[in-house]
């Protein structure tokens, strides 16, 4: 029987007595309107785990003003179901001033890594992102987080923080879930026409296209890059943010193609912003 | 038996296995070269604890260059003869490189509550604080900690940071502890030679004639300042840093005394750099 859990303190006891039964406590964050790939992270943590917790919550301080906090969509009673339906234990969904008092004045900072690629237009988004999963981690006490490598940044900096700030959570990683078509699932995917729909698609062709250069032994990331470039400019409604071929333990740019390397992209359709990666293993 | 711990590893496994036993963790940080102000600290945790968990470790992300990192004092033999006397169970010693890896990226910040009073001199000082207490607490897991009100920003500071990023940590402040003549604790006490010394007692003078204007009915924080200041500027070798009468809650300047003011004050005698305070409750 799922429980839904809006208080923090509520959350802490429960947390505790979990953990005095010696049981382990999986935890996948989400900000709601799940899609499959939410689902597929829940399998991750699930198959690990004694008792499963998912967070529900729009983070206010990952959006900066002018962003779409307000009209980012959300469909608890749908959640629920899906939840429910995955073996959910505990379903943690607060309220925003639950969360964040009005004289909250602490964060959390991963200075360089926040700062590239996404950090690039949205400086002050992962910083949101390390704040609200700080917070989680010590409400819920995981022992293991799921995240999906759709977000490779965050990945990378949620990692990154755990190491330096010692939580003691395993943070595993759940692949990128697509549509039948290859458009990277997305929350956001809904604010798309059917037109832009069609047209994003040329962003999962792009990887593609660089996976196929790399598997023929292609080294050079210029080479990768411009094949990609030409093939999105084709589509004039994509309005590139970036396009980066970089290390992926440190977010710098890389000349040649080795193992751990991250082709990772952001694009504007109108106003929807996407991002979809491919990682070199 | 006290255990001495050098790896985060072994500690937090240690503290795993306190919890499991559903025992009360108490936690008190320090910098080592313990006085009776740190051994008062240990009291007042173990008074709260099952398990009493004392930390040393002088951290480097709280000094600036130019500070008294590597002349800061140290005395790992004396500090474990008297853990053992006060019947610390776990005594935490990491060393640096134990704590800080290479590439360290992640800072706890808590932006106008560190930039005020010893901010304004020492701009990271409290982000290196926030941050190594954030790591401390994730390792060591405590129930409870508890830091001296000599300090009175940091508490200020560390409250703020337990209270946003909801770390499950009950906070506790232990009174100022004074030699004999009334100078405050520390253990950059050593630094001064006897002359300065003696000296440095103008600033609990200075304090002490707060505390009788304000019993005997003054109100005017402008009046008890300038009261201070004539007394400290009779002593030349004390360079005021800061004499800041504020509210406790929020740093900010208050114009009349009330509860919760704390009168704040740093100074430097010749290199040293001295700290005392009073709360009016």
């Amino acid at each position: 029987m799922m429980k839904v859990i809006e208080s923090i303190a509520e959350m802490a006891e429960i947390s505790r007595q979990v953990h005095l039964r010696n049981q382990r406590l999986g935890f996948v964050p989400t900000m709601g309107y799940l899609h499959e790939g939410h689902l597929s992270l829940m399998r991750v943590a699930r198959q690990d785990s004694d008792i499963l917790a998912v967070s529900i919550f729009v983070n206010p301080t990952q959006f900066a003003p002018g962003e779409d906090f307000e009209k980012y969509p959300r469909n608890f009673e749908g959640d629920q179901v899906l939840c429910r339906q995955e073996g959910v234990d505990i379903l943690f969904y607060p309220a925003a001033q639950e969360m964040y008092k009005p004289d909250h004045k602490t964060y959390v900072i991963t200075d360089q890594l926040a700062a590239r690629l996404c950090g690039i237009r949205r400086p002050t988004h992962f910083q949101g992102v390390t704040t609200i999963v700080a917070k989680l981690f010590n409400i819920i006490q995981p022992d293991l987080a799921v995240f999906g490598q759709k977000d490779a940044q965050q990945i990378l900096i949620i990692r990154r923080m755990v190491e330096d700030l010692n939580f003691p959570v395993k943070i595993m990683v759940a692949p990128i879930i697509r549509e039948a078509d290859g458009l990277a699932m997305s929350s956001r995917n809904k604010y798309l026409t059917p037109d832009l729909r069609t047209k994003a698609l040329v962003l999962n062709r792009a990887l593609r296209e660089a996976e196929r250069l790399i598997q023929g032994g292609e080294k050079k990331t210029r080479i990768i890059e411009e094949s990609m470039l030409g093939m999105i400019r084709m589509v004039p409604e994509v309005r590139l943010d970036y396009l980066a071929i970089v290390d992926s333990n440190n977010l710098e740019p890389v000349a040649e193609i080795k193992s751990n390397t991250l082709i990772d992209l952001a694009a504007y359709l109108g106003t929807t912003r996407l991002i979809d990666n491919v990682l070199i293993t």
